[in-house]
C-alpha cells in the first residue's frame, strides 16, 4: 500500500485523487492546496487529512508518495523538497518553463536516489502507445514521416494563457515527448510556424494559437505535428507513422462505437471524448499504477525526469524558430 | 460494503470474484464450488473463505448478496435457496433449460422480496445501450428493422454442447433479452432457420451450430438475430436498430483504435476483442455495479428474473419453429 | 456496332439511352413508348427515330438488340417478337409477375438461338462482384451466412404498388437474384414476414412495406434479406457473407470520400447515392457492355432469362410464406 | 467536336489519348512522340494519323487543340508553337523546370489569346474539390489549418530523377496547386525539411525523398504537405481542412467498398488505387471535359499558365528553405 501526498486539488489534482483513492493498493493520506477549500473538498470526498503546509505534508512518514498537480512554477520547488524528504515523485508536465531552474533542479536532486515520474500521459494511451510498440517491434521498418495532431476543445482564459509559457512549452510539450517516445531518438532540428486565429488578444503577449511544428531526427525521419487551441468538433488526438514497411495510425477514442445515420448526415461517429480527462481517462490510471509498482518494486520509471528536460529544450529550440523564421539545432546539454 | 458469496468458481465466476475484489463498496466474503479446489484457488487470490457448503455461505450473516456463477441446472436451488435465505441474487443466464423448472422457481421465491439480477451482460455495454437509448428517445422514430449478429470465437466442447439446452437456450438467448430490452415490448411470433456447418457431431444430438431467426413484435418491428459457434475472426457483436427517422449501429469493439497499413492490406482494425469476458468487461463492471446499488439502496434491478423467464420462453419457441417449419406464436404466460 | 431499339422510355429507358449513345460500339436507332412524347424527347437527345410501333421497330435491319425498359405487364410479348425476329435481348426484371406467363414464354423462345440477359444490375456492381469473386475463390471457406441490406430512399405512389406484385416480386426480386449469384447454388427453403409500417394503405392490398425473408441452400448456407421501402438516409445497399475462413462486405458507395468533422458530430460521411440509377450507375453501364460483348461476340449472357424465372419462383415462395407462416419448400420446375 | 494533336505518346500520352478517343464530342486527329514508334503504335489504337513533326501537326487545320504529355523540357516550346499556332493547350504540369524559361513563355504567349489549361488532375478530383467547394462555402469557417498527404507507390529510376527537377518541382508542385486551389489565397512563406531514406543514390544528385513543407498564407493560415517516393501500402492521397467551424477531410479512394475480415485482420480495406492514371481516372476525364467545353464555348480554363506558373515559384522557394535552413518569403513576380 503506497501512502499518497496531493499537491493540488485543482480539476485535475482531483482526478488524480479519485484515481489513487480507487486503487486498492494506494492510499491517499493527504491533501495540499494553496487555495485551503479545494483541499478540503478534495480530501473530504476520499477520507483524506488536510495537510497544513508542504513542509507537514512531507514530515508524514504514512506518506510514500507524493503526486504533484499544482500549478507548474511551483513543480521545482516541490520536487526538489520531496526528493529531499525521500519521496517518490509522480508530477505533471511541465517540469517548469525556466530551463535554468529545470537543470538546477536536476542537480538539486541528483543524489536522492528517489523515482522521478512524469506525467505524459499520451505514453500510457493503448493507441498511442500501440504505434510505438509497433514501430520499436520493427513492423513498419525503418521510421521515414511521423504524424502528431493534438487540438484542444477550447481555450483558457486569457489569465491562463499568460502564465502558460506559450503554446509550445504548455501544449506542444506533450507532443514533443510523444515524438521522442515513438522516434526513440532524441531530434536535433526544428522549424516551426505559427498564427494567432482564435483569440486576437493573444498577439499583445506573442504567442500563437494555430501551430505546425517540424522536427528531424538523426535517422533523417521527419515528425509533424499541428496544434490548435480550439478544435469546435472536439479533443482531438491523433497519431500517424509511416516507415519503409507500412504504416500504423492511432485514431481518436469514442464513448461508444455507436454510429448515427440520418436524413442528414450518414455514418456519424459519436462525439470524441472531452478533453484531456475523458480522453486519457484509463492512461492516467495506467499511469498511476505504473508509478505505484514503481514505488513498491523500487524500479525506475518509464518517463522520467530526463524525459521532462528534452521536452522543454525542444519547446524552447521550437519557439526560437518560430521568432527566428530559422531551422535551429536541438541542445540538450 | 455489500457482502458477497459467489457460487461457481470457473472462468466467469473467476471474473466476477474480481470484479468484487475490486470494488471499494463490495467484499467478497466466500467462495462456493462443488469442484474445492477451484473454490480455494479463487478464495485465495481475493482474501475470501471456501464455503463448506451452499448452506453455510447463507447462513453467514456477513453474507448480503449472492452471485451464481455455476452450471445451469444449479441455478434454480441456488436461487430459490438464496431468496429463502434472504440475499440478494445475481445470477448468471439462464435462469434454467426447463420452463416448469423456472416457472416453479418463480412461485417459489415470489414472496421473499429479494432483489434477483440476471446477467444479460449486453444491457450494460455502453455501444448497445446507446442503441436502446437512441430509441427509446424517439431518435430513429418508430423501430422497424433490427438486426442483431452474435458470433463466438470458438465451439465449447462436445460434452459442454450436450448440456448446452441448444443454440437458442445456450447462446442465442443473450440476443433474444437483447432484442426485448431494444424493442421495449414482447415478441410475439417467431421463426427459425438452422445448419451443422462446423460440429458435424451437433447432429447426433439434433442441435445446430449456424442460425438465423426471425422475430414480430406487436407494433410490427421485425428483428433478425444470426449466430455462429466460430467465427475465426474472432467474437463478433454487433447491432442495428432502423426506424422512420433513421438508424444506429452498435459497432464492435477493439483493444486500441489502431489502423495498419502493409503491402497486403489498408486501413486494417485490430483484431475483436477475444470473447465476452474481455469484450463485456466494462459490462461485467457495470452490472455489478448495478448490482451492488439495488442491494445498498433496496431497489429493484434492471433486468430481472422476468427477463430471463421471458427469454427462455422465446428459446423455446425457436426451437419448436425450427423443428416444426412454422412460425409458431410466443406465449408467456 | 450494335444498333439498339429501345421500348420503354421511362426514367430507366432514358438512362439506357444515354448508356448506348455515349458508348462508340453502340448507336440508338429507335425508341418506342406508348406514351409518344416521351419517345419524342429521348430520341430526340440522341439523334434516335421514333418509332410507330414495336412491329415496325423489329422489322428494321439496323436494329441488332433491343433493350426493354417498358412496364412488366409488356415485358414476356416484347421478349418474345424480339426473339421472334431475331433480335438480342435485354430486359429489365421482372421478366412477368406471372409465373405462367414466364414459362409460356420460355417455350415460345426457347428455339430462336436469341440472347436474352435480364436487367439484375447487383451483379455488375463492383462491390457486390467482389463478394461473390471472393466466396468463388474460397477465400472465406465454405459460405455460412449471407446477409443482404436492401432499402429503398422513398415509397413509390400507391397507383403503382398496386401493380407492382407485391414486395417480393417488385423489390426483393433483385435480392433473390443476388443470393443465388453469390451462393452459386440454388435455395431450397423460404421463410419470410413483413409488416405495414410505412404506408398504411397497403394493407388494403394485401402487400407489405417492411420485410425480412429467410432462405436455405442446399450446402445449409442460410440467407438474410432485409427491406424497407423508405430509408430516410438514402438507398441502403449492402451484402455480408461469412464463412469457414473469414468475412467479405460490400459497404455502400458514395459520390465521395469526404468525411465531415462539425460541432454536432465528427467523421459523418457523405449521404449516399440517391436511388438506383445513381447507386448503380456504373453497373448500368459494365452490364451494357457485356450485351454489347455478347451480341458482337454470339456469347451467352451472364445472367439470362432462366435466372429471372427462379428469381421469379423464389418470390412467389417466399409470398406462400408470408402468407402461411409456414416454411415453404422452393421448387423450380 | 474538337480534334486534338497529342504530343507524347507515353504512359500518360497514351491514357490521354483513350480519353480523347471514347469521347463523342473530341476526336485524336494525329499523335507525334520523338520515339516514332509509340506515336504509331497509339495513333494505331485510336485511328490517328501520325505525325511527322509539331509544326506539321500544328499546321493541321483539323487539330483544333494540342495536348502536351512529352517530357517536361519540350513543354515551353510546345505551348509558344501551339499557341501561336492559335491552337488550345492542355498542358501536363510542369511548365518548365525553369522559372526563367517559363516567364519568358508567358510573354511569348501573352497577345496569342489561346486557352492554356496546366494538367493539375488534384483539382478535378471529386474529394478533393469536394474540400475545396466546403471551404468556399464557408462550411468550415476560416480556415486554419491544411495538411496534404501524398505518397507515391514507387520511385521512379534514377535517370528519371536525374532530370526530375527534384522532388518539389517533380512531385510536390501538384500538392503547392492543391494547397493554392484549397487556400483561395497564395502562401506567402516556406519552410522545408528533407531526408534520403528511400534511395541513397539520391544524395549525390542533391535531392531527397521524404520531405515536409509548412506554408503560411497571408490569412494566417498554415499548411503541412508530406510526401515520399515510396509508401509500400500504394499511392496515399488525403487532404484535411480544418477551421474555426469543423473539419473536411478527403479520404483516399479504393476499386470496390468491399471489407474483409480474416483470422489475421479485421475490416480491412481494399488496396488503394495503384498511382495517379488510376487514382485520378475520373479526375482525367473531367480535366478533359473541361478543357473541351473552354475550346467549345472559348470561356478560360478554371487552371491556367498563371497557376502552373505560381506552383513553380512556391517548389522553387521550398528548395530554397530546404537548402538554407530557413523560412523563405515566396514572391510572384
Amino acid at each position: 500500500m503506497v501512502g499518497f501526498a496531493l499537491f493540488g486539488a485543482g480539476r485535475i489534482g482531483a482526478m488524480h485523487a479519485a484515481n489513487i483513492a480507487a486503487s486498492k493498493r494506494a492510499a491517499l493520506k493527504c491533501v495540499y492546496d494553496v487555495h485551503a477549500p479545494a483541499a478540503q473538498k478534495v480530501a473530504a470526498q476520499h477520507g483524506a487529512q488536510v495537510a497544513g503546509s508542504v513542509a507537514a505534508a512531507l514530515a508524514d512518514p504514512a506518506v510514500d508518495a507524493v503526486l504533484i498537480a499544482s500549478s507548474t512554477d511551483t513543480h521545482v520547488d516541490l520536487i526538489t523538497a520531496a526528493a529531499k524528504a525521500g519521496k517518490a515523485i509522480l508530477c505533471e508536465k511541465p517540469i517548469d518553463l525556466d530551463i535554468a531552474r529545470v537543470e538546477q533542479c536536476r542537480r538539486d536532486i541528483a543524489n536522492t536516489g528517489v523515482a522521478v515520474q512524469l506525467g505524459f500521459n499520451r505514453r500510457y494511451d493503448a493507441s498511442h502507445r500501440a504505434v510505438r510498440d509497433a514501430v520499436a517491434a520493427g513492423e513498419i521498418g525503418q521510421l521515414q514521416l511521423l504524424l502528431i495532431t493534438s487540438r484542444d476543445p477550447g481555450i483558457a482564459p486569457m489569465e491562463y494563457m499568460k502564465v502558460s509559457g506559450g503554446i509550445f512549452r504548455d501544449m506542444t510539450i506533450h507532443d514533443f515527448d510523444l515524438a521522442r517516445f515513438i522516434l526513440n531518438e532524441d531530434p536535433v532540428e526544428v522549424s516551426a510556424s505559427g498564427s494567432v486565429m482564435i483569440e486576437p488578444a493573444l498577439a499583445a503577449i506573442n504567442d500563437v494559437d494555430t501551430a505546425m511544428v517540424t522536427l528531424k531526427a538523426p535517422s533523417g525521419a521527419l515528425v509533424h505535428i499541428n496544434n490548435s487551441r480550439l478544435a469546435v468538433y472536439g479533443y482531438d488526438q491523433r497519431v500517424e507513422a509511416f516507415g519503409a514497411k507500412g504504416m500504423v495510425q492511432s485514431e481518436n477514442w469514442r464513448a461508444s462505437s455507436l454510429r448515427r445515420w440520418t436524413a442528414h448526415t450518414t455514418d456519424a461517429q459519436e462525439p470524441l471524448l472531452h478533453f484531456f480527462i475523458q480522453r486519457y481517462s484509463q492512461a492516467y490510471l495506467d499511469e498511476l499504477n505504473e508509478f505505484i509498482d514503481c514505488v513498491a518494486n523500487k524500479t525506475a520509471p518509464g518517463v522520467g525526469f530526463e524525459d521532462g528536460r528534452k521536452a522543454l529544450v525542444i519547446a524552447n529550440a521550437a519557439w526560437e524558430a518560430l521568432r527566428s523564421g530559422r531551422t535551429v539545432a536541438i541542445r540538450y546539454d
